[in-house]
């Protein structure tokens, strides 16, 4: 629902261009986030700016959702299912939407050389690589836990917000001002004040290995969110949904190598969807629609954008649990709270001019 | 001996003048700060901004070593002496090391119309009203106990940091920027960060009364601090040895005062010295160094320098500590010192043009 309605705005859009046909002109000329981020002034800027945002809030509210749902199926009882079964659901799941949009667009406009299916070696030959990294990321996953415990892995996890950015600025060449890296690091120490609790220090006595895996799970983590926006913004007028389409695809393929080595057993034996709930249902929709909305937001907005938008929907779960769970906010919440609120003010008020 | 060495260093600042003398002249027409802040250019402008480092430097040891000394005589025992005579012994200190320091430039430049000692009652008017409010803070200190428990209060005296900001804008009418502003929420932060432990999540259960009883202190503090800049700053040619005696001397007469209410039966059954160590006789030292080293900073830097001296002195004394007294350093105290470290960057790279 949440992406037809994103899909819908993103048609509703492509007629807006009017104004000053210079002006026009010159915003094509530059990168979209470049216009984007200098928040309208043409049509054509403003209804960029407007996507941008409608995405960005999207992939916000979906994360925070993301979370409270694997609270609540925490709550309801353990994970009964096959982790590796629902990841590939989730991907075949997000594979159906993207042809759903895809057939709708190809009724109203036609079939054209930017939204057609079929592709090349040449483009599709960089696509299986993101899915690969996170593959070995979540097999990585399973032997990090000998080094540290969950809780501690949950801190360690934000590491990946210094390695998108050191990365991002490596592999994209776009630049962040010297704010922007502060605002950077500050989101960093910021999200981790906001999850300490009284076991966190336990963190500090992580051994060397743990470290390395964690510092290795980072990389190929923000490794994987980079290229895939270097993949998608290779080719801007390129449909999103094709593009996504072949993403997902590898996805599908390299999730079902995963069941083959994990959860082959229980496959067999109990059958794929042995253990589906209805929350199961949830999250596995929840989890494609994110999906989506990681997408449109590299293609539209950049990883920064995602990293800060996934800290913000972090933040928003531990409020909304307050009032669904009960849970009790720390003043290590607030503090690590306000020092993301800063950093938020300061990523925008520190833009490169 | 810090006391002198700053001394010194002063007078050896005034014969540096050199260098273009239009350059010069546009030097002493700026104000002390703002020139300061530019590093440098022309001798004057690097010899104001090497002093005015010299006593943040000076302030920031003293006030680490300060805190030192405090868990060192918490180690050796409980407080035995009367506080309030140890205040009045810090006060009378600093008045015999002004004069000691004025009789030295009176024989060495004779008494002019800014070091003589004798002043007017439009002058003199205004310097109790400092010692008055510090006079009612400590009191206050002996009520909000009744709300809050000691660590609880440590974390609640970060407050001052916001309190001293928001008075220096108002009082003095100096501009931050807004990265600045933004700055000064991470140092208030990130201090308060530092600082956690497990315990400290009580501090959100204080008391309405017990948070109004802080936000007075904070208030009655960062007015405090900020009127005794607006005292100093408001006659610059006037000798800072001479300005420090009256600030002194009225700290002595309220200190007095606070000996009557709070301390005239221990004094008269048990002696004014009762109590005193080694420990002690260093701990009066230290403050009378530090007090000295405050009015230096207001004189030559400002509240806002303060403020950042003091945070980061006492990050420089957890440090400290883990070496002298065994001490462990938390995951909050290096996410903390994170955090100031950036807003110490912050609040200089926010500077105004």
């Amino acid at each position: 629902m949440e992406y037809r309605k994103l899909k819908d705005q993103e048609d509703d859009e492509e007629p807006a261009v009017g104004g000053d046909a210079i002006e026009s002109l010159r915003g094509k000329a530059h990168s979209l986030t470049n216009v984007a981020a200098l928040g309208g002034g043409t049509a054509i800027e403003r209804s960029k700016w407007k996507r941008k945002s409608i995405v960005t809030f999207a992939l916000t509210v979906l994360t925070s959702s993301q979370a409270i749902l694997i609270v609540w199926s925490k709550r309801a009882g353990k994970y009964e299912y096959s982790v590796t079964t629902a990841n590939f659901m989730v991907e075949t799941l997000k594979c159906a939407l993207s042809v759903a949009a895809l057939s709708s667009i190809w009724r109203n406009e036609g079939v054209t050389e930017d939204n057609r299916l079929s592709t090349t070696l040449n483009e599709v030959i960089v696509y299986p690589i993101p899915a690969a990294l996170y593959l070995v990321k979540n097999l990585l996953q399973y032997y990090i836990f000998a080094y540290v415990d969950a809780p501690g892995y949950q801190i360690l996890k934000n590491l990946n917000i210094i390695s998108t950015g050191v990365l991002y600025r490596i592999i994209l060449k776009k630049k962040l001002s010297e704010i922007q890296w502060a605002a950077f690091i500050l989101l960093c120490a910021g999200c981790t004040t906001a999850q300490l609790n009284s076991n966190s220090d336990h963190v500090l006595q992580t051994p060397f290995q743990g470290w390395m895996m964690a510092i290795v799970m980072a990389l190929l983590s923000g490794f994987a969110g980079v290229y895939t926006e270097a993949i998608i913004k290779k080719r801007p007028s390129r449909n999103i949904n094709v593009q996504n389409f072949w993403l997902y695809v590898f996805g599908m393929v390299f999730n079902a190598i995963a069941i083959l080595v994990q959860d082959f057993d229980a496959v067999m034996n109990k059958g794929f969807f042995h253990g589906y709930t209805i929350i199961t249902v949830l999250m596995i929709l929840n989890h494609a629609l994110s999906g989506i909305a990681v997408s449109m937001v590299m293609k539209y907005a950049d990883n920064i954008v995602k990293v800060y938008s996934t800290s913000v929907a972090m933040l928003l779960t531990a409020v909304v649990s307050v009032f669904l769970f009960g849970f009790n906010l720390s003043l290590a919440f607030f503090l690590g709270s306000t020092v993301v609120s800063v950093s938020v003010y300061l990523h925008s008020a520190g833009k490169l001019r």
